[in-house]
């Protein structure tokens, strides 16, 4: 069974999640196009052979051509889209965030829940990354004992050219490691704090960056996040977790081969998530489709977003008030009990 | 357009093969299967909806249903079917070796010709992996300038359990290095050489296990090949070139988290070669499927299969001589020149 | 000229100068050693020849057979034997802590410049290290831009085996760090923050291990210190410095070979500070012995021994209030600028 | 008891040696210089207090006010200053090669039996270097099971400026791994061979460069090592054991920090030997002093300066005739057995 899929946002995430589904993954088909620039979504179209274009989001979910809703607009959008799936009762995809507000996220779970079936997957990628998956193996088998602290850094170039700002150091580079951090520990965070490092002065204008967050799981642990989006070396993702009897950290990335010449050792730092995530965009997806045809669901879904949603109000009130900040959450429903 | 692939074979490298096409890649299905083994050819169909059972090789090239041949049977039946491909004009996958004797290649490199198109790919898939890509990328861009001798590790855990000869060890492992450094350096072996260390006392009777195999290339550039297939600690597979102003070298594989723990620091080392290269046969597969998809061809092909056997034929000679063997090689048409 | 040294404290340290000056180190000789433990102290001279017994540390520093003398007395003493050398004209090399308290400190400054020449050093040793020594060349170069906060680990196995607090996993533990920063950045700590993770259940009764330990640099440098003295699969000393261009880290200790072995790539983890340290408590000492030979004092001084007890004093007042704390540092007087 | 040593040969390594002894080590005195160039004997004296010059290696040798002597003058003029000192019954530390020609080293031997006790340590400081000795400790304790084969690598940036041939590239630069083999192996090398890959275009006029030189051990184990004087990017040491159950290899040295900056990640290859090699160095002489004021013998003796001798002829025959050539080795005396 080919999943056939509807893709709504048609800028570099949905182009890029397109080529994905017609190129590189088995088992899906892109069939619909939409996106608030018309003539994006024609060009998009032509570029693809057997996808239509659609005037709507709305038509594009209604579509009995559409098996399947991959919702990659813009933030404020996905909550009206993903909404309109859930009503439809078809499974949608959503790129992070699931919603910009925590009501949004809440009013997504009751929706969800009262349709009766899980259909909502949100695209915290990262748990899909190979070497993610195996500091989450060594947690679970025991190999460094209980977890008692973390040390994340999360690191780009550069910030994206216009009005990136210390809040989105938060809800867009630092709710990847809310989100994973969760899910490794299998915990919700219950506190957040934010610390203000010297400011590098490449930052852009208004930008305090480098940030250091704070996380406090529910059992203690610690976790430090070190955000910083214009580290100018390259795109950098650390994570070491130290337990009672060792410790486990992804290995350095993107060093396919080593080099030695005048003097040095070198190897290769990736330029960027798309460098260093490929695979785990492939994977995300593929198990999407996979869950898609077999009616089921095994990725981060709603309950998720609203919890990153959650603790990254927390982070962002903490920046603010300069104080350490409790995460206040909803109970988890039975609904979204881990093993669906 | 999906290519539609009957595939000669369903061991567990055709199977392998089938569930790649299926569940991982894009833009092929698997629509037929043969096997000398009648019940397990309809084991494996029965496995894969919409795969339907051949009685021999032969039919199921002849079959309409199928665009393009995958041969993954015993080597000394590729020949017959890969002849039998390019008669019907058919794309067509074969697995190392392209056929067991020189002979049986340049009969199939004359077919190919008369044919007028390229038709044949080897699976080589080691040209595929990440890392000797980036090996090639450096030397092409000159980052240790001239090269001039490379070394090289290929170790297994261990031999296969029945019949694995000391000649295996050059035909079917260091094959694989054979015609690597033909294609990394762009340039022929001219010459071969084995040396035999002292023998591992975990060697299958009758097994000189390891062997050092010598390849000289016709720049001069010198290669050593260690071959060691009862390894025992893992699957590792080594390579360093070294040039005029630096070197280059494959990174230790298989550690995507570091642990530390009772006084050590440690990674994995992959088990076998499925762990090792699982990228790059998915890799090598899908750009097959493109290329046939296309009319293309980009691969290893006829040539580079007649290379790589004559190239074990010197290897195999020099083992039984103890001396260096000259490799005698067909002038190259100009039908299989580099840029096709 | 041969440096003879007189040794106030016979105990394990104290023993491993001996046997360093006299089996290890170029340029002195001890000549005198003594103990409040008589026995131990004959015990000791007894099994280094030349050495003789002195029955009080006020003796040894005042005796005429001695140039200059080394405190390895317990903390509480090192006030007391520091300021009779001061009186003495003697150099000394003192063991850290310089002093247990501030004004301990502070008394031994004033003397010190009342008798007009720099007389003390400090065993911070760490700063002899060739992994603190190039982290700070590459800061000084450069090689990494503006510094903008630094992450730091210090693991040991496990805690002293009785009364070790969670106030001496900063005093003993920390305070390392506390002077290396200061040393690093050439700039004074401001300010200190404590944060608990989740506690080891492998700790000592009564000890709240680890700790994170925050400090501030007067340039808004922030520097966080992991402090984990249960750490069980070794003695583990990180450090990482993130500047507005790059990083750079001090690479994993103690792997003079890498094994691979039953599916593992592994090396050594050191055991304790003395496998990881042995190299600097080196050039440590001969640093010393040769600067004594040469009326000159290039190591840490008093004022180095004074802001670390000041840095401490900060750091456990906010262990106790929860809350960061400032430093408050008498200003640093012309005497100890920083090129003696 | 300090050992008071006459140092014959007053050029780099002799001033070295002198420098080393009077700054670094413990437990030795140089008292007497001599060099053919008796300017640079004085000019050497005047800078080290308490060194005499001696007008000849025969006087310094026969001088009551020596100990111990230190051979570093050219290579041809060692065996007649190793004698002498036999004669004398004084220790020597004889730089390598202990002698020119195998013969000269037999009359060495012969003269030493005769003394009735080993007076003879030879400059083969590799074995003191920690990372070797890592190497033979592995091997010792079985933790890769029974080697079976080694590789190894020994690149210079440059060859030295006049004169550097390929015969030298043996005789000079792989005598460092053939005395390794046979003594980490604890067996002797019976047969060699030269291989010669592409000549490098940075090598000087005349030299042959790289070569790989092999080496078959009695039990089989074959080595091989790449000798490569003009490898421009650095000095760099390689050796791998691999053995029946798993490999040993040294670490990359050099790296006490690692650099991230503009997209690569970096650390810092050795320049030279010095850098490399120090504390193999001093810690070679220390336990020659050591071993001297104990009238011990711990070091490489004049049996391991003939073994690496005789290895030595044998490679250059192998050149020369471009064969595999047996080494022929006088059976070794009991006064050499391995445990003195």
């Amino acid at each position: 069974m080919t999943v056939r899929v509807g893709v709504i946002g048609a800028g570099m995430i949905g182009q890029d999640h397109i080529r994905r589904i017609t190129q590189v993954l088995s088992g899906g088909a892109v069939v619909a196009v939409t996106d608030v620039d018309a003539a994006r979504a024609e060009s998009v179209a032509d570029a693809w052979p057997g996808v239509a274009v659609c005037p709507t989001g709305r038509e594009l979910i209604a579509s009995g051509a559409v098996d399947a809703v991959l919702v990659a607009s813009w933030g404020p959008a996905h909550e009206e889209y993903v909404l309109a799936a859930i009503e439809a009762g078809k499974p949608v995809f959503c790129e992070k965030p699931l919603a910009t507000t925590e009501d949004a996220c809440l009013r997504i779970m009751d929706a969800e829940m009262a349709r009766g079936r899980r259909l909502v997957q949100v695209g915290f990628m990262r748990r899909y990354d190979a070497g993610y998956q195996a500091l989450k193996a060594a947690l679970d088998e025991g190999t460094i004992g209980t977890p008692l602290l973390m040390h994340c850094a999360h690191r780009n170039r550069s910030a994206p050219p216009y009005g990136f700002t210390t809040e989105a150091m938060i809800a867009d580079s630092a709710v990847h490691e809310i989100d994973l951090v969760q899910w490794l520990f299998g915990e919700h965070i219950v506190a957040t704090s934010i610390l203000k490092p010297r400011r590098s002065s490449r930052a852009a204008e208004g930008l305090h960056d480098p940030l250091i967050v704070l996380l406090e799981m529910a059992s203690g642990v610690l976790v430090d996040v070190e955000v910083f989006v214009s580290a100018a070396y390259g795109y950098d993702i650390r994570g070491e977790i130290v337990g009672e009897s060792g410790t486990v950290a992804l290995a350095e990335a993107g060093g396919e081969v080593t080099v030695k010449s005048a003097g040095a050792r070198s190897s290769h730092v990736p330029a960027d998530w798309r460098d260093r995530f490929a695979a785990a965009f492939d994977a995300e997806l593929q198990d999407w489709l996979n869950a898609v045809a077999a009616r089921a669901s095994t990725g981060p879904g709603s309950w998720d977003g609203y919890a990153a949603a959650a603790v990254t109000d927390s982070c962002l009130e903490a920046l603010r008030s300069g104080r350490r900040t409790p995460v206040s959450l909803r109970e988890r429903p039975e609904f979204y009990a881990k093993a669906p």
